[in-house]
């Protein structure tokens, strides 16, 4: 591709940023996504820092292409995973769900490029200021946390095209080249790709979630947890019990309750995609098959090309 | 433009429909529009019979390129409705709300072009079977009734694209020429715009409304009554009054009665933007202006122009 502000900045061959997930990406999915030439990310939102540590040198061990990880700031153990990943050398960091101001200017003195999470035109303007190289910007469709305002990615990507000129990769509904040649029409420059990456051999979740994906059809997700935090879920068991304790006005002490600790890693790394917590985006409902990074990331560069070239020279 | 499904099956100049609205889109909106090389439609959910006869006479003589009727099946009027519009020599009517199997026959043996306005695959296919001539797939960012999969316009289209290849028009998030040229990269072959055409010197909502909507920004509309009827609104003192209500466990009843007759009418066209209902879609956020429908249309053709310039020859 004719380089862009993503290419650059990362030095990848295409601006394909796979999304940090918990329990699904660590260092096999990371290094595989670099290796067919987009941008791999270790989420470490789900990882104790000594096996942030572990994900990090494996995934160094293979691949000499850029990779970076994903720090949600909503974690304990935020300052000892940033003390991991400079001391390791990871050179770009993704952050999300917190505040840019706390890290931002840390990082960029030790050399990382840094890019943050936005939802919305308060926290992309906070994250300029920051100081930040690039942000992300993800819509209500996108699976796990998500923001308050439930702005689409129709929506949200020239809205923040409109405010800012920094680098900016669109997250939320992508998992084909059409949707990505379609993001970067609405002023992208690149994409952040979740839960199409989560349904691949290398990541790290389990088989019956990786399963749970392929079988969701259109309306299998929902945005819930509304009052606390907003994430995407699968409906199951789990999402039913959430669901029905809000209408019986469960306050939201009682809501952390109900959710307890492990929820995710039940689901999303354990398998039982019925009492877990199985985070994913809308998109799950056209995704029918697991295949390698190679083959989608090939798949993508292909429907982004074919979608090129089908609105080639189009005029009103 | 080259001929596509879109203006061949309307023979209009643009694929750019303009949605009908109740208590915005009279005649005076729709020849506007349709005079401009879209589609102007009228939206019959808010006449009753005889007005909607008056609007279609103003229409015809306002007008002599081709216009179309909105009709909601969810009203006690629509028989009549349709009586008129045939007697008229109507050509082109847009259903939503309902089952398109209900008028779609008797209206094509009329020899009336039918469309119908769906929110997911079960009522595409439905469409399709009924016979209909086009669909109009409208993802949750849009105004006023909406889905209960909560499917946005960026995983909604290449949905139905995949399962059908009736003419497809997008709508939900759509008020520039960029977004327009997304939704056909996605897999439209036109567009239907609502919640920018509300925002026009010709729409008839109340001005209060109209500047409502300009005043509108992100977060400032949510679906709400999703237990009833999801619909999308401005977040006013009617709306928090609804959404109190539903924390406070309200039945479906309790939420009727709260709505009462005629919020939608207090609101758009009295301007009583407190304690009316505010039908608008998340891109009243991105309205900042009250134009005319011509400057809006090639205001809209030139953006679409742009992207297509913009990228023009991309590859990956």
């Amino acid at each position: 591709m004719t380089k862009n502000k993503i290419t650059s900045l990362f030095k990848i061959k295409y601006p394909i940023i796979q999304g940090g997930m918990i329990w699904c990406s660590g260092w096999e999915l990371a290094s595989a996504v670099s290796n067919a030439g987009g941008l791999g990310l270790i989420g470490s939102g789900s990882m104790y820092p000594e096996i942030l540590e572990q994900h990090i040198r494996k995934c160094k061990a293979a691949t000499d292409k850029p990779f970076g990880v994903n720090i949600p700031l909503l974690y304990p153990q935020t300052d000892d995973h940033i003390e991991i990943i400079i001391h390791e050398g990871v050179k770009i960091v993704f952050t999300s769900a917190g505040n840019p101001k706390k890290y931002t200017a840390y990082l960029k003195e030790k050399g990382i490029t840094v890019v943050h999470v936005i939802a919305n035109k308060k926290f992309a303007l906070k994250a300029v200021e920051a100081g930040v190289d690039a942000i992300v910007a993800e819509g209500f469709e996108a699976g796990g946390h998500n923001g308050f305002e439930e702005t689409t990615t129709m929506v949200l990507i020239p809205t923040i095209n409109e405010i800012t000129n920094i680098p900016l990769i669109a997250a939320g509904g992508i998992a084909s080249g059409k949707a990505m040649y379609a993001a970067m029409a609405l002023g992208a420059d690149g994409v952040q790709i979740g839960s199409r990456f989560a349904a691949t051999h290398e990541a790290s979740g389990h088989d019956d979630f990786k399963q749970a994906i392929v079988d969701a059809n259109e309306g299998s997700t929902k945005l819930t947890l509304r009052q606390i935090v907003p994430v995407r879920l699968i409906k199951n068991e789990f999402f039913e019990q959430v669901e029905q304790a809000e209408r019986d006005g469960a306050t939201k002490e009682d809501l952390y309750k109900l959710l307890g600790r492990g929820r995710a890693k039940l689901g999303m790394f354990e398998g039982n995609t019925k009492e877990g917590e199985l985070e994913i985006g809308q998109v799950s409902g056209m995704i029918d098959s697991i295949i390698s990074v190679n083959q989608l990331v090939e798949e993508i560069v292909a429907e982004f090309n074919l979608a090129s070239k089908i609105m080639n020279g189009i005029s009103l």
